[in-house]
């Protein structure tokens, strides 16, 4: 079982150490973990992860390809052409397609979840149907081939249910307590239904300034200008486009914090503290 | 706030993911990732992360000392007391020590845990006592400064909890909000009380051959003749001692597959299929 994980400069941590805990446990699992170049990339979460491989030298053909996701270093991606024809080529001969949190925006923008049901981070879920896909309030989706995990921690159950889709149930179970799999969340406001309406409003504030939806349209219309780069990709075939709203927001956030806007010290007090 | 994190070889990827992730959101978060030397550390995962200090270069006293677990990499360990007696001296000084999984025996053998409660994997759980420790079942255990999580994934829960311990409740219900954590485990076996029995003997079986917790005892004996190494370490007083059942032990596991005997191909066959 092959799995080729990207790991783009940023991204978060977790989305990518859920699924890869739970592949770990399929028949023959190998991985490569690829950026456009090999080497180090940060991670969203102080711990740094290896390239193994560019965009040149990873398989063409993995069992798996999965996409991580993020605040503002997801959106930088989404500017990025090199990235996402990378993704529409790979996707368009791996056999399954997969993602975590707003990762789906990337599979999305890359035209691989046209006329799919697919999981998004909360705050960004309803703009998968920019992208043709169909947007559903899961934990985490399996529709055909293509298997979408919710917002950041939903990697864990995403992932456990793609080891029981591909080794079969038993194995799945076994999975689970394996990963002594029994949450318990300590403040029941995962959601944006269960949080409690001070919650809400912060986390909102928060990531509404760290994640620019107002510029999906611009990326659909861009990539639509371009045509199918499925199986062929127009690698650099535009220049990279930066809005300036996407660099204000950059300005904002730190590369290691991705919750915390940079108006704030993150020094010695929190943006979203209960006197902010 | 200051976070330094253990990476041994063959840690488990998410016991340091959900953690970090967590911490991240802390304010004025930085982060090392300790190692014997700097450099490349692979997880069990299929990915690698880097080791940005050895032993000799990190801070010696962090507001976080964190360490993972595993299953045989973390019993390797525990007969290493370079590892055991660095855990120790930044443990001398650390504002906070902390683990998941089964990192909580090697903070147990470093002598942190002696009259403490604490949580650890569910099948390594009880031996904490050998270390002076009280095995406590819950998901976590905070008890003043020493904060340890239950199995894998409940580096989350533990770590949630900990930025609501450290930067106040309302941070910590932001937190949840913004990792989506509203867990759906898809089979419901994540504790050995809630596994169906075929569940529960399978995964036991697996995890009997690569945790040999009846090492313990010699680890507890060994150490205790050391007399305290805390403050000032005794590196490498004593020559690593690998006793032959670990070495047996270490024969059956792969690096990449901490649930997968090498008895049994894991190129097209889980040891634990349904049949087998």
């Amino acid at each position: 079982m092959k799995v080729l994980a990207l790991a783009f400069p940023g991204f978060t941590f977790i989305d990518l150490a859920g699924p890869m805990q739970a592949f770990m446990m399929l028949p023959g699992f190998s991985s490569q973990i690829v950026w456009h170049s090999k080497g180090i990339v940060d991670s969203d979460a102080g711990v740094s992860v290896q390239a193994t491989e560019d965009f040149g030298s990873c398989w063409k053909d993995p069992d798996i390809l999965f996409v991580p996701g993020n605040s503002i270093h997801l959106f930088k991606q989404l500017q990025d052409d090199r990235t996402i024809d990378f993704i529409a080529d790979v996707g368009s001969r791996a056999k399954w397609i997969t993602s975590v949190c707003n990762g789906s925006l990337l599979l999305g923008a890359a035209g691989l979840l046209k006329g799919y049901k697919a999981a998004s981070y909360w705050y960004t879920r309803e703009h998968l149907s920019l992208f043709g896909a169909i947007p559903t309030d899961a934990r985490y989706v399996i529709d055909r081939n293509r298997a979408t995990g919710g917002g950041m921690t939903a990697g864990i159950d995403f992932g456990l249910a793609m080891v029981g889709q591909l080794a079969g149930e038993p194995v799945g179970r076994v999975a689970e307590l394996a990963f002594e799999y029994a949450p318990q969340p300590p403040f029941g406001t995962g959601r944006p239904e269960l949080a409690d309406p001070a919650t809400l409003a912060k986390t909102t504030e928060i990531v509404k300034q760290i994640m620019p939806v107002q510029e999906l349209e611009g990326v659909r219309a861009r990539r639509s200008t371009m045509g199918s780069s499925r199986g062929r990709p127009s690698v650099a075939a535009l220049p990279i486009k930066v809005s300036s709203s996407f660099i204000r927001a950059r300005r904002r956030v730190s590369n290691a914090s991705w919750l915390v806007p940079q108006t704030v010290s993150t020094r010695n007090s929190l943006a979203f503290s209960s006197n902010s």
